[in-house]
């Protein structure tokens, strides 16, 4: 079977590898879609090499069918529609005995520390199997993780029906968050610099402002009427994305970290002792944020077709990480595991 | 009758001034004690100057008997003893709306943005007036306010009984945390530097370490099992301790913001992200903390004795600040509005 892996060096190659039979307590998938992840790109770039290890099949977002079943694995039908939840927890260090497996400790999260799904066929533990209802489509399946990353940001931020909320971002994640916000009842502008990705968002019904023309902070405090918004998703990693997510909270305002920082950030604390503001981490999501963005997914709340940019056969995926890391004109790039060649 | 006012330029004069007569909806105090807080200092060091008027009586942690009502108050008594809770809301702002009265967006802080009660009379609205059970000595009831500042902030900080928290700052208010923090069932750990504070905290049954010398992460490590503390509060103003806060904290673990940061931290965001940590502003107290203030000093929870280092006459305030400013051994000193000489 095709199988790509990331090989160090900024380098993607796809190549025939073995299927791995599936053992006790594991079941082996027919993969349909991955997505291509902005985790995706950050292995690629280098800036995960300490966690992953070369060459690794890499792709975490992912829908397909049940290909075999391992010993005592009763609970799964060959054929059935899947996705996976990619977390592998230890059970036993204190994140999992508090009841936070979800961040465990030595979490081993399935295609970064360990081999994901861009390839044919993918054995995995049967416990991160998520059966897809059967209408779903599997190209929307590829993005229930993606969503359920959205809906795990959301229940952070515990935002409310009638709540203003900002995002900070307007890549997919950035987007998806917003979908979910708006489908707890809540108003959402998104900031982004790209009018593509502007124009996607407002095509799907979204308030968009762009950072680098509209005056953010009054622009807010007009849309709010001097209040301040609720929530402030902070999607774009930067340090700009931090300062204007604190200038534009509510009192007890919510900001959740969403993007990856790389680096401290200067934060105005003194903000938060002002105006009683709460800053909160948001990673990755349990099985009732999954649950959730299958029912969104299902019924169209999270619109996928919208989102997916372009699908490309599995033996592209080099040119299509190259394309999507140039940028342009592209939201969620799915690639096509069933036919290895276009 | 004297009032210490300030005067600008570092400076705390003594001088006589004539009492207000407590007009429509006024009471008029005769006050017993009044406590120097941290941001008496500040105002001391010109830090608020853009706030605070001069010449300008300060002062807003206190106690007294009440000497005079104006027109229309009849809920209290002449004779009985009071406390201040020294916040007066403008009701209408989007925070007030929002049921956030204690942070107010024009909130008048009674003592900084307006005169306070380091004078032997003062007059202020009824509706700030607390009273006081008559079994609680006043030199305890000048307590209260910085207590409920404690209260307020384990609140924020959402602290169980059973959990560790770790106070960075042993100054008054770190060491009413502290105390206030064993209230309610959890376990303390407080970082301080200074000595003298630092025995002050130990004779009070508390675990002290000292920054300069412990390994605080190994120690938090072994006290916590490898967990982390449930909470951190950061009580110094100090970007050090922003950085000790984020260390030591577990999985979800909350640190609280309760010291004055006049500039932007550097804050480990991707902690905030891989542990699902929450910061939370905190910021004065509303008067249920109040309530739960006098409740602790009443029962002896917070022991107002141990924490008073002195008591000096009004007329010796601006010596009184000279030596707080200076450091040594102190803790809370209270000023004497009753005597004006010694």
């Amino acid at each position: 079977m095709r199988s790509a892996l990331y090989a160090g060096d900024a380098t993607i190659v796809v190549e025939d590898r073995p299927p791995v039979t599936p053992g006790p307590g594991q079941v082996q998938i027919e993969v349909a879609y991955t997505g291509i992840c902005g985790t995706d790109l950050h292995i690629l770039h280098g800036a995960m090499d300490q966690r992953v290890q070369t060459p690794q099949t890499i792709g975490h977002e992912m829908s397909g069918r049940v290909a075999a079943l391992g010993p005592g694995v009763d609970d799964l039908t060959v054929g059935q529609p899947v996705t996976v939840m990619p977390l592998d927890w230890c059970g036993t260090c204190p994140a999992c005995q508090a009841g936070h497996r979800h961040i465990c400790h030595r979490l081993n999260f399935i295609g970064i520390d360990s081999a994901g799904s861009m390839q044919q066929r993918w054995t995995v533990p049967a416990g991160v199997v998520v059966p897809l209802p059967p209408e779903l489509p599997l190209t929307h399946g590829a993005l229930v993780e993606p969503t359920a990353v959205a809906v795990h940001d959301v229940r952070r931020a515990e935002l409310r029906s009638g709540q203003k909320a900002v995002v900070i971002g307007g890549g997919p994640v950035g987007v998806l968050i917003a979908l979910v916000s708006r489908s707890v009842g809540a108003q959402v502008t998104i900031l982004e610099l790209d009018p593509h990705r502007r124009a996607v968002a407002q095509a799907l019904g979204l308030r968009t402002l762009d950072p680098a023309h509209d005056d953010i902070a009054a622009e807010v405090d007009a849309w709010t009427e001097g209040a301040g918004a609720a929530v402030a998703f902070e999607v774009s990693g930067s340090a700009a994305g931090v300062d204007t997510a604190v200038e534009v909270l509510a009192v007890r305002g919510r900001l959740v970290v969403v993007g990856i920082h790389n680096q401290p950030r200067q934060v105005d604390l003194f903000r938060f002792f002002w105006r009683e503001l709460t800053m909160v981490g948001a990673r990755v999501y349990d099985r009732g944020d999954y649950d959730t963005a299958i029912d969104l997914l299902s019924h169209g709340k999270v619109p996928a077709e919208a989102l997916i940019s372009r699908i490309e056969p599995l033996d592209n995926a080099a040119a299509a990480f190259t394309a999507l890391r140039a940028g342009g004109d592209v939201m969620k790039v799915l690639i096509d595991c069933q036919e290895a060649t276009a």
